[in-house]
């Protein structure tokens, strides 16, 4: 196993927010607890809409969003797709090769190519922590860039959804008890989720996980550490379970998938562990079988699909935001 | 060679069509004469808006339409997407590898996925005969399922559009002797547009082919069988000609395509043999030289291209149906 | 080395030009002055339209564009695809192999397809020079075909993007010095910037390249030649700066890349032998380093990013030209 590299430190507000105003999406940190509840009021707004039967609306008619994917992801390209071309964008898809990126410099002529053409919004998708940063740093004043998983590092759309999702089902956040479980050493959702949780000054936040799934700084993150699922499901309100990446886990990090399962796998049995009206959330794809029972995921307490519904709605809202545009009308 | 597996039998009506609504097209069995002839009349509503240079219309605005390519068609995938957007509706391409849907549960996940991201309707390609049937049995109920091709089962759209071509020349079906000509073994088109010609009471239907390209159930489709085309050609008002899957056939099923066109490519000579108003049909691409000669395929009796043109008006019309919209306005 | 096909030569304007309409754009010759002069102009009201925040229109609503791309060049569709969604065209790509058009039936079969399903414009890219007229050669009447690039031989958009920026900086051509750098052998650029510079008469036209990389019939494009930058460079007004196809070059035409930045790199002091106003062009993406320094490629004389700006304006301006619509409204 190779050391990993630190991750980079909180984003100065002046980079995401501008004169009280969203200006770029890379991460919870430094959004603040203002910024991040307007977020979360804009996107139901949205859901409202959606549910009095409006899907589309013209608030970004016009303006061209540009997919920048240097690792494939069909399905967060499809999320934020779906969510432009309901806000009547035209989107554009670039795939990058990391390749063509090795000289920093390449990168930059990209960026100030599709700056020229006046694109107004870059959707960022890489596998190195920074990368959003680095290129909302570089670009024109007009453009917005939103971050869409960046490495190990930031996933805010994710954690933002999350949280969009706790808020409609339990009002007081500041009562709640809420588990995240399984690998939050190599989750990105883990990282973003426990910052917006802490932000919105939730209760209490508790991290379920092997050692050997737990990042060396998992104490300063503001959260009660547990290594069993008996004790740290108790009475919790809501369990936020982790995709196991299990191309990259067997061997290193444990020792196989079905032993992973009897210790970590969500099961009704554990669910029952919980309190009587837990949720259960997972940012998909879900391993079933592997860090959750198929009849979990199913149940009358996931709301794992209601997720995907919600990210939308929030992926409308921020995308609107970053371009002065909001539900209401009013900019 | 192997056996191969048995085909779905004929499709409920409860599925397909729901309180005399277009609800899903997934074959022309159990679809009936007058949903059929609903189809083609709607059809004729889009050509006639397009013939007055009308091409787009705003049915559909709003609609999100999910192309589900389980495998690579960039023809079919390019008429459906057509379609769709001249019907103003937003359209996403998701290409499916097989292999993530070994296990049912994946393609289920996926389904739900989108469901929840409220698209309305999946326009689904398979290798397998019944998957677009699998889909719709599980959708929720608010999405349309279109097949647009699953293994050699059905094909439903190329029929609308050969039995609109065939309507747009001659009056009366139930004089009309239709044959088919080809590898009805491995066609789609073949069993989809047998079953059509019947439904409509077409008066005769012939089947031309060589014994190893016939089904074993072809006495039972009600068609006439015959192996040489001097016979079975003569006095036919329509022929249809199949496409010859040339990579799969040489060797297995046939000595050589030069020997295949001696005996059953669609020449002129043989075309006189014909009523001398025939119409000639190929669902293209055509392999000109194996299955029907080029001065043919591009003489006066072809209406080849005219099948394409009518494809999009069945195409228009059919996504409108099951999205309850018609040309004519009245939903 | 093989010896190279003699190119295409000048196209019949009747091919081009219908009645005084831009009927095709397949090459800057046989345009005309008149001709692309009124492109230009035509250009230069859209880009009023965009500085005045007005970035899409509503000219080419219905028409359906066709991105008919034989080699892959993502910058290249991009930049058409942007063009024709602010027409507020509906875009369709289909990628062909040219494998598939070896035998040239294939390729009108295809062609014939796309038109019957009424689609109005191609915009082909072809390895091959001559594919653009071919094709503009065979298709039906009401369709228009824009060559974006095609083997060696013409790039007229490229051409006229890079007129556009020199008109809009300089006011009077015929007093202006222009000097073309690098690989023209193989440049497409070259060769249609040659052709516009003449044709709009521009007071002098300076070749400077390797002999290596010069085709044999360079004295007969009515260009001075030049073989090193310290004298080709004096007192010029404009610098146009080729890509160096480096994966082509290396061995067979130059000795090594630094070699050639050397020789014909342009830096800062060779800059400085030109006009104190001098323009300094290239067609993108830049190799910073070989055929130019990069603070040079970002200096004030560097006008690189707005040739980007240009080609949409440029492209969006031939776009509607061809589908007889133009930016003030009277067609």
């Amino acid at each position: 196993m190779k050391a990993q590299a630190p991750l980079p430190g909180p984003v100065p507000n002046s980079i995401q927010i501008d004169n009280g105003r969203l200006r770029h999406l890379l991460s919870i940190e430094g959004l603040g607890r203002a910024m991040l509840e307007q977020i979360l009021d804009n996107a139901a707004s949205f859901a409202g809409l959606n549910e009095q039967g409006v899907k589309k609306v013209p608030l970004l008619r016009g303006k061209t969003v540009v997919n920048l994917f240097f690792e494939p992801s069909t399905r967060t390209r499809t999320t934020f797709e779906l969510a432009a071309k309901r806000l009547s964008a035209d989107v554009m898809s670039v795939s990058m090769s990391t390749s063509s990126t090795t000289k920093g410099e390449t990168l930059l002529d990209t960026l100030r190519n599709l700056e020229s053409m006046q694109c107004d919004m870059f959707i960022v998708r890489h596998n190195e922590a920074g990368a959003a940063h680095f290129i909302a740093r570089h670009v024109a004043p007009g453009i917005a860039v939103i971050n869409a998983g960046d490495g190990r590092h930031a996933h805010p759309t994710q954690a933002l959804l999350d949280m969009f999702t706790i808020r409609r089902h339990k009002e007081d956040l500041s009562r709640l008890r809420v588990a995240i479980v399984g690998d939050v050493l190599h989750s990105r959702v883990a990282r973003a989720d426990i910052h917006a949780l802490n932000t919105l000054a939730t209760g209490e936040v508790r991290v379920i996980a092997p050692r050997t799934l737990l990042p060396a700084e998992a104490e300063t993150l503001g959260v009660q550490i547990y290594h069993d699922m008996e004790t740290g499901l108790r009475d919790v309100d809501v369990i936020i379970m982790l995709r196991l990446q299990r191309e990259r886990m067997l061997g290193a990090f444990i020792p196989s998938e079905h032993e992973y399962f009897q210790r970590f796998g969500l099961t009704e049995a554990r669910l029952a562990l919980a309190a009587p009206d837990a949720l259960v959330m997972h940012p998909g794809p879900a391993n079933r079988g592997v860090e959750i029972d198929s009849s979990v995921a199913d149940g009358s307490h996931s709301v794992i699909l209601e997720q995907v519904t919600n990210g939308l709605a929030v992926r409308m809202a921020v995308m609107a935001m970053v371009m002065g545009a909001n539900p209401k009308g009013d900019a």
